[in-house]
């Protein structure tokens, strides 16, 4: 068989794993994948993911690709590696792709849910799939200030300190928050994202829909481009990466 | 203080419990709230609950009853047990209860819901809380088989093989089938369940909505009143306790 080239839509509950890239320690999901592809062809194959998710964070369309000999058809690929992958990995779609596509590489951007219970008693059932908070969030004020994310800005106030890329402007394409019932979700789209971006903007969102911010703070937090002068980051678990754009 | 009777309405993801009764081997949800309270109020307290759920089986609406000389005021008690509960048993109610109160023989009826996730693939997110079926439903024709089952009959024939109520006898009050995007519920409300009957309800309408079965062969399998002669029990993980009616 020829070496070709795959693209695969995976989703996963990303609760025990140490997150998407391979780590030393402890179970990834890139681990997983690629060990569900030595099952399955004998063949080492490394796998590259459109966003790495850190341990906690989930996804509903993270897109993988890799360079395989594979003899398997396409079609019968997802089948295939979920019949080997742990039972909170399942692949839901497989293509044959161009040559030259990369799942990180060739994405023009990727969009992000993040929720949130926001009763007073926490869900046994949302436990690991969104951050409890017992105060009533003012979801007008959430998007009076998610609106002043919008656009074209050096994020740099919304990047995990330590981290540092090259370029911290990226465009915020929608930046939505709705209730749903007892849930709160929020909503980006990007072109691409800072090292913890989604759950920085969440914090702040948090601080200005409990009252600790007002809306306006947000264009000083967002000009001042220092970490340390926005609110805490939210935690992992609400985070799911929803889809990659290309 | 004096011996008073409490009523806590608790939700729990069953996932990792063999049951809400009390077994001699692994944790069930009434070992670990009569441990709750144990650690709370240094008192051996049994506690009764509404439904005892089996293995796997979930609850939104559990009600539990209870006989304790309490010294923490009411209204402190869900906050006081879930900080010693495990995260995935939460009390989200307690309220004082008349002497004669038992959750389970006060009971007038209780809601169960049985969710199906009727998609090709699994899904990560449902893989604890929903039955699998890739196979497309009927959901018109498991409407008219469920019609069938509502009002007061024999549910010998679904009623869990090896089990025998003294009376078989249940009036069923409502039985409704939704889809709700790639879901598909089932609501039951009844005074009374055998063992197993949601379930064996559940099996029966998936047969129907396959068309293994077809929706007039309920009457005639609820008439024979042998379990032998309808289709197998549904999976434990789809089913939730709702609410309880007093």
């Amino acid at each position: 068989m020829p070496v070709a080239n795959y693209r695969l839509t995976v989703q996963y509950d990303g609760t025990a794993y140490r997150g998407f890239q391979l780590q030393p320690e402890g179970p990834t999901i890139q681990g997983e994948l690629e060990q569900a592809l030595l099952r399955l062809t004998g063949e080492e194959v490394r796998v590259h993911g459109a966003g790495r998710t850190d341990a906690g964070v989930h996804a509903r369309g993270q897109v993988v690709s890799l360079t395989s000999q594979l003899t398997i058809p396409v079609e019968r690929l997802p089948l295939a590696l979920n019949s080997v992958l742990p039972r909170d990995i399942v692949v839901v779609g497989a293509a044959m792709a161009e040559p030259e596509f990369h799942a990180r590489f060739s994405a023009r951007g990727k969009t992000y849910s993040y929720t949130i219970w926001n009763q007073l008693f926490p869900s046994p059932f949302w436990r690991n799939y969104a951050w409890h908070l017992k105060e009533p969030l003012d979801i007008q004020a959430m998007r009076a200030a998610a609106d002043q994310l919008v656009g074209e800005h050096d994020f740099s106030a919304f990047q995990a300190s330590g981290s540092s890329a090259r370029n911290p402007v990226r465009t915020v394409s929608r930046l939505d928050c709705r209730q749903e019932g007892p849930l709160v979700l929020v909503t980006v789209t990007a072109n691409g994202f800072l090292y913890h971006m989604v759950r920085n903007f969440v914090g702040l969102l948090v601080a200005v829909g409990t009252d600790h911010l007002s809306p306006e703070d947000t264009s000083l937090i967002l000009a001042g481009r220092d970490r340390t002068q926005a609110p805490p980051t939210a935690p992992p678990q609400g985070l799911c990466l929803e889809e990659v754009h290309y």
